[in-house]
């Protein structure tokens, strides 16, 4: 079996992959919170009374701008988060190149496009549908491909 | 001290219970979603306006199904998530095998419990609060020997 | 180029810091538990029917002080978790050690900070707007980083 030394290097390219496609999603994941703050302002919707600047201003939970962006960025969480750690896993079970990086790619660029047509411009479904299962099925299919390994 | 040679390898146990458990813990975890969607079709529940499938139809972010399931998929963003990160690195401390084995199994069948008692036929407390606690203490309990291995 | 023999072992200064700054913020999102039942307990602010605990409890979603930490702990979700990823991969990038450790101890400073002013006792912007940032900012510089050796 191929050890971790081999396996945990740059000069593995399914590892190389899962680095740069995994730094790319953690930099997504971060640009939810300025969109977030972004439709905050300019709806002038703040949850907290200690961000509110003008005295006019209530707080308010409701704006559909706001919300729309905190679903995806709840959606990311539930779904890039446990992707980071089985994709990591996967590569430690020495997975066939080719298919490694595809994976991995396919997760990334689905979930791109979910952000893309849930919280910057909205695309009519199935839209939203598709990017969401690309990226679901993947996952699923490492964490199978995890399991397998670790049973036998 | 033991290398990550042989710590990372399906030749550690306590390595190869961590990749199980996992994987079925990121399973677990995304059943979540088509779980949320089945009660969101079945109560006509979207919250997107594109989800709509009838004109007739109005977004609704209020059915107490749909709520019980998301509550229990962000509990497991709350609790499974920092278990797989803690976990790894309790992995990396070199435990020992019977103790690390047997938590890995605690956490993942108490999370198991809490989502079938929680989203799937609710049982009456304190079924839920004691499969809580079995995960949070068994994932605290990692944390302080990855701190203590740290501070050594 | 370093291996992952010489990265991932507590001789690895950098790696004993993101190990010991982990486990410290791990403790810290699990303590947000016990804050929210705290508060839930003394708002008796109860979300599920088999939570009440006397007949003339009803369910309630709309808490200041429930929301409130509900809110903090949501924050930890999409800030300390992606940390958690790409700290670690930066580790494996072999980063100068005193970049890393401050950067490691900068993000677990910000965000308990951000607790703090957040959720534990509330002080006025920008204190909450300047831990976020700290954290952000720092997480944000090592997925460049993590990005920039997977593409060199």
């Amino acid at each position: 079996m191929a050890s971790v030394v081999e396996l945990l290097t740059l000069d593995n390219a399914v590892f190389n992959a899962y680095m740069f496609w995994s730094a790319v999603l953690v930099i997504k994941m971060l640009a939810m919170s300025p969109l977030t703050a972004t439709q905050r302002f300019k709806t002038k919707t703040f949850a907290n009374p200690e961000d509110l600047r003008s005295s006019k201003l209530k707080v308010k939970f409701d704006d559909p701008n706001v919300e729309r962006v905190r679903r995806a960025h709840r959606n990311d969480l539930e779904n890039i988060l446990p992707f980071f750690v089985i994709g990591f896993l996967y590569v430690l079970t020495n997975p066939v190149a080719f298919v490694a990086i595809n994976l991995f790619r396919a997760v990334a660029i689905a979930r791109i496009a979910h952000t893309l047509v849930y919280a910057v411009h909205v695309v009519p479904q199935p839209a939203r549908a598709l990017a969401f299962m690309v990226a679901f099925a993947s996952t699923a299919f490492m964490a199978v491909q995890v399991l397998c390994a670790a049973l036998l």
